[in-house]
């Protein structure tokens, strides 16, 4: 194989000993592969300790030196990872974001990638070297620091193996790889050996937490075949690529759930063009993420209009509606935590009736109730009581027969 | 006043609380001078506790991974010392040292400072912002990140000061500033409210910890006047200039000492041209620090050559002598530990008879033996037993009556 990137997760370089084996997977990769770029995140909860300690200095940090501070959690890790190398008898060098030639927008916190020189990652390759880069960073034109929000080391890596054409990008976690449901919640779910872009875009976004949607994203668009694996054991993990075998099937691949549901409805909204825009160019311009949204068809020219947002938004989200709907004259706004969303994600549902039935008659059979109900080509979405979340994963599990191996 | 580059060390900004009062103080500066640019250094035991980490995952890990490991301790503290700053109202911006334009040679771990470039820091003062910048570190031209040293922080504050003409540079630390001897040993010992360059870099290269050799040289050079002074209290500390005094004085200004030493003599060694050479070039190449250096007048055309290194360089030092000696046909390597330097420093000396001899006197008083001699332009130096550096420093204080202010 050519070139292979590689992306080591934050529990995976938790400590001294640990980056020892990691510097040893890396080394073994490397023999079997002709040039490794490893990208690394910081150690354990290196992040969390630094955004804790900034809080301690000012109640609102600054972006810009919250991410020249953040940096430095990968510059550790980065530096400490080329030094096992190095013990090991591998030529490695570290690079920073800057270094390697990751060029980001200025958008601090959650900067995008605007484009990536990899003279320098080609340079030290070509010497025969590892090259180990900190994740999660960027510079602007300007030589400022960056960051592009939680878990984008995966977006790192990725982004990497897209501009470097590489032929393999794997990202190394504390998890076997994709699931057919939390396994937490569900005792027989079962490791998905492959899955195509679509179907794990939609578990990403609808609460699998392993791999954060943006990364998704970014592999299916550069066609980058992605593996997720572990970094503490010599299990395959999940590919994940174009759905070669998409034709062939027709069913449920996984179960997604998040938990973390907040709901407001805005009641008596008059029906006419305009009005959608009105209320959501508003959360949009706050930064505040709008999930499923779902308006009723309307009656005497009246509708009521729903929608989801994560519990951590709800009071700005309240706040900036209330405002709102006085304005575009609604007649009601109410909002409620205790929510959560629970997705099955196939190819091919749509074209195959039935999945929605067998998903509602599930949820009924356990008796739980469908608040919201949204859907996508892919995936049909139901809005429920929080506290019947696991309940539901396990009953819809069941019905889909996911624990059984797929032909 | 205009510009003031202030410097604050680890102890200054060990923790939340004293990074907030730091950032009063340099608050307070503003107010006073129009542009304030703050170096700082690594948290307290910061870069102790990152080596002690690199340690454990290598035994010598490569210089350039470990300066990009260090170069985070101060990247970490400029950034809070920033967020301090906008927590109490003051506009300022936080830089590392390759963002404030500080080339340096390729020599990791103790690179010299080329050139700085300090475009970015003007355009941010005028626009009248505080300049915070991370002390220690800099960039070479292939964007590689060097330290400069333990201790260099100071070395980046004079540095900038020298390059942008600042009217006054202020290293803050946590001592009241310069001492007539080490107060740990001498309970009168006494703050002097100025020093001149000379004297100062005497003090420092004899054993005061305050201030790095290297600091005081380049301040001297760029005529830059120093201020050393305490973060914790209001005291107007030390301040060492050019010594406009000079020619008014003629005494013994402090005392210092150092107990970390190690004796090397190599007997029976041919008088001739080329010999010292021959010695040091080696130790020169291979990093060791040579301190003293005592010749002793030949008989029969064969002399004995004793020099100083620190204790830790002993073992390198003693193994590249013994293989040096046989070549130039020595007679005999001996070395030893357990000795202290002790020196006293003062313009003038050198053309008013006594010193000395009161020097010597006041050690034989106290049987304190004395093992070698070395002097200066403006210094004495007597390599003693270590056990009895106390003494020898309380004597030496008492004689020259440091304890009386100066008239």
């Amino acid at each position: 194989m050519g070139l292979i990137v590689q992306k080591y997760g934050g529990t995976s370089v938790a400590g001294a000993e640990r980056i020892k084996s990691v510097a040893k997977r890396i080394a073994r990769s490397r023999g079997e592969s002709n040039r490794v770029v490893a990208v690394v995140s910081a150690m354990g909860d290196k992040t969390d300790d630094l955004i804790a300690l900034a809080h301690q200095i000012a109640s609102e940090p600054d972006d810009r030196e919250m991410d020249l501070l953040l940096s430095t959690g990968e510059i550790e890790s980065c530096a400490l990872v080329t030094m096992a190398l190095h013990a090991i008898g591998e030529p490695a060098i570290a690079l920073t974001g800057a270094q390697a030639g990751i060029k980001t927008e200025r958008a601090h916190r959650r900067a995008q990638i605007r484009s990536i020189d990899p003279y320098r990652i080609n340079r030290e390759l070509d010497r025969g070297r590892i090259v180990v880069i900190a994740g999660f960073q960027g510079i602007t034109d300007d030589m400022d620091v960056t960051t592009m929000g939680r878990g984008a080391s995966d977006l790192t890596a990725v982004a990497l193996a897209a501009a470097m054409k590489a032929d393999l990008c794997e990202l190394y976690k504390d998890v076997d790889g994709i699931m057919t449901a939390d396994p937490n919640l569900v005792s027989n779910a079962r490791l998905l050996e492959e899955i195509d872009y679509e179907e794990m875009l939609e578990l990403a976004q609808q609460g699998a937490r392993v791999l954060a949607p943006r990364a998704v994203e970014l592999a299916a668009v550069f066609h980058v075949p992605l593996v997720v694996r572990s970094s503490f054991n010599e299990n395959p993990g999940t590919l994940i690529h174009e759905g070669v075998k998409m034709e062939l099937r027709n069913k449920v691949r996984g179960i997604a759930h998040d938990s973390d549901v907040a709901k407001v409805t805005i009641q008596g909204v008059e029906d006419r063009p305009g009005i959608s825009a009105a209320l959501f160019e508003p959360l949009a311009d706050a930064g505040i993420s709008v999930d499923v949204i779902v308006q009723n068809a309307s009656s005497q020219n009246v509708t009521d209009l729903s929608f989801t947002v994560g519990k951590g938004d709800l009071a700005r989200t309240v706040r900036l509606v209330e405002s709102l709907a006085e304005r575009i004259g609604a007649a009601r706004v109410s909002a409620s935590e205790g929510w959560a969303k629970v997705s099955i994600v196939g190819t091919g549902m749509q074209h195959s009736p039935g999945y929605a039935a067998r998903m509602f008659r599930a949820l009924a059979d356990k008796q739980i109730n469908i608040e919201m109900i949204t859907t996508s080509e892919i995936r049909i979405t139901c809005i429920i009581d929080s506290a019947r979340t696991a309940d539901a994963v396990r009953a819809l599990h069941e019905t889909f027969r996911l624990d059984k191996a797929e032909l």
